[in-house]
């Protein structure tokens, strides 16, 4: 497609909300929430974190993870992203979580994983770990989801036979819960 | 914002994929997936369902669903798809599906839900009604995931302890499963 547009923000014909419209053709840009779609992946004991190469949040640890893709689905997009941000090979066994984060109109997907094989930092990371427990560096997280998904990977570590999570009560993803 | 671009789809430097790159002004409209969020909303025994006055499939039965907005969270969107289009006010309980339709980019969260009050056909809706399991109209349902969702809520009609479910195994929304 090849057309030229000139947008003003406006309510079209039928519709209740603003939207971006073309004031030459009429085209109308809806604009949508984003899905992230990701992993939390074990090895063993160990979960795998990649150091953020790119802003936001650079220098800040992350589950790989990042948007999702057309034409593919939730569980191939997190198998995609751990390809690219972490050189992992997973295996997807499950849906850990569902989280909605209103400002900045993100659902995130995220997976339970087993690491298959080696790993090393790809492009967008400057470094990528395998973390026990007590070692995962809380307050180097890059985002809260981050922190949630941990969190509720531990609750389900021995059985993920009730999963997924949504938001912990009351949080919509601005903000790190309390320590 | 207001511009003027002219569309050529190529790969943007640092990306994989093509994508539709302004030739004017280098902008880049990334295409993401869409989110539909909705519920299979229940009062006693039976299941709420409406009939679309607008393409695709009118005229065909389909669970109060639609496009996720900006700015809001699946359940918020699951809510007013409902008022919107049953004029029906709902209580989530929980969530009870995520499916991934990649050949249209679509995820969608389907909730679980109880009706509060009464109901009555939206713009988007020719009639909405009230089936018992045993007179829902299979052969006139919209979507395959209309299928897969009710079918899922039955299985978990006296306990929701362990949703959400995910595409059934190999089916990517393309098809209704065999009856």
């Amino acid at each position: 497609m090849s057309a030229s547009h000139r947008f003003s923000r406006r309510i079209p014909a039928g519709d209740t909300l603003h939207r971006r419209v073309c004031d030459i053709c009429g085209f109308i840009d809806y604009e949508n929430p984003r899905i992230v779609v990701g992993a939390v992946v074990r090895q063993g004991e160990r979960i795998l974190l990649c150091r953020r190469a790119i802003e936001p949040r650079r220098g800040y640890w992350t589950l790989p993870a990042g948007f999702m893709e057309q034409n593919e689905t939730a569980e191939e997009g997190a198998r995609r992203e751990a390809r690219e941000e972490a050189c992992a090979n997973i295996r997807i066994t499950g849906l850990l979580a569902v989280y909605s984060i209103p400002r900045i109109s993100q659902v995130q997907l995220i997976h339970i994983a087993e690491l298959e094989g080696g790993f090393a930092p790809g492009p967008e990371s400057l470094e990528v770990r395998l973390f026990a427990w007590e070692d995962i560096p809380w307050d180097e997280l890059a985002f809260p989801s981050v922190h949630w998904a941990l969190h509720h990977r531990r609750a389900v570590w021995e059985s993920t036979a009730c999963v997924p999570f949504v938001n912990p009560q009351g949080m919509t993803g601005d903000t790190f819960p309390p320590p």
